[in-house]
């Protein structure tokens, strides 16, 4: 993902998703949300289905050169999708989070985790356009592994009628992120004798594994190339 | 966490939580839910807030001896977070998700993510009394890293007037689960020539970095165990 087109255009243009708690934590820029959006394999999509919010993990992809200024989202899943199928009509959220450590204070209080997220807030668009949905299903696929789309045969017609494509603009959102040491009241630094830190966290990639009825024996360089991206952000 | 005293309990006593796709994703028994809360840090609390499902992530806890049967899963926060306060009187959602691979298919259609997830489904109680507060934030603590809480001071009246604590029963959940190789289609396996396989995850710790104005040098041994257990199961 490459620097925002709309680095400059504000994150919450209504209340809503304008934290207010911890502002500290809170982040206001654009190139905050497309770090953790990168950073991100997975998101939670949030979604009133019968009555209840359930969040669900689901793969995600952003085009920053998409239909909606500042970038569209996309998730997409079965047309059998409860969630996928309620989504439209209703306002809807997208949550992005990545965890980068433990923070292990002198107080049960102040432990607290080091991390990234981010909250995408709007109304879901159902895409029918074939450009649309085809491009975004190369941008899901190559999200999760970079460059891994352009090696594949394109979707069959029977495919493409079972996959619903939902886009969000990345319009409304907000951005929060905690870093560095715990932050431990003053009485309990002083009284000392309790170990205090942070414990890195990250995503590790292993070795790929060839599927077991596979003619082809190389792993391919974008795979290669993804392990090694993925463990150079790992502690 | 133990066996749970209550592994015979359906899963599902209701439709709303019966996974209806992907049924050979679908699991039914507690200890598969059990084992996934165990393997997760974080959950992403699902809650309407201002007419909006909002996932936000936090820690969470299990308390498999605790008032409700099939155990009880606990979530705390700042008593001026929105969707704590809102959360009560309404049903919300807690989804636990682990990532266990990347799915590589030669199609993108079949392109998947191996992943261990559990959606738990309920009304959330406002825990008021002083002792079931008090032990579930120990639990809190524990679950992140086990073992720390005996060794913090116990949380003052101002620490305690100032957090909120949710309990949900463990009693309706739905939890699914992907392994193994890409499900190809006959047709692409047939036509060979392109690689395929899965790319194994996990979370890692690196080395626990003691705090700076920290007067213990030696990291404590149930943070040096954690970091073990953590990368006993990362790839």
């Amino acid at each position: 993902m490459t620097a925002g087109r709309r680095a400059d255009q504000p994150l919450s243009p209504t209340g809503r998703s304008t934290p207010r708690r911890e502002r500290e934590r809170a982040q206001s820029d654009r190139d905050t949300l497309y770090d953790v959006l990168d950073a991100s394999l997975v998101c939670h999509l949030a979604v009133v289905v019968d009555g209840v919010p359930l969040a669900l993990p689901t793969v995600f992809a952003v085009d920053l050169d998409g239909p909606d200024e500042g970038g569209t989202l996309y998730v997409h899943g079965s047309v059998a999708s409860r969630s996928l199928v309620q989504a439209p009509g209703q306002d809807v959220s997208v949550t992005m989070t990545v965890l980068d450590g433990i923070v292990l204070a002198r107080s049960g209080f102040n432990h607290s985790m080091n991390y990234r997220s981010a909250v995408v807030v709007g109304r879901p668009r159902l895409v029918t356009g074939e450009a649309e949905r085809s491009h975004a299903l190369d941008l899901l696929v190559d999200h999760v592994t970079p460059g891994r789309s352009a090696t594949l045969r394109r979707p069959t017609r029977k495919e493409l009628s079972a996959t619903t494509v939902l886009a969000l603009p990345l319009h409304e959102a907000s951005v929060k992120r905690r870093v560095g040491d715990p932050s431990d009241e003053d009485v309990d630094v002083e009284a000392g004798g309790v170990w205090a830190g942070v414990l890195p966290l990250g995503l590790r990639a292993g070795e790929p594994v060839t599927g077991a009825d596979v003619d082809v024996a190389a792993v391919p360089e974008h795979v290669t190339a993804r392990v090694a991206a993925l463990n150079r952000r790992s502690p």
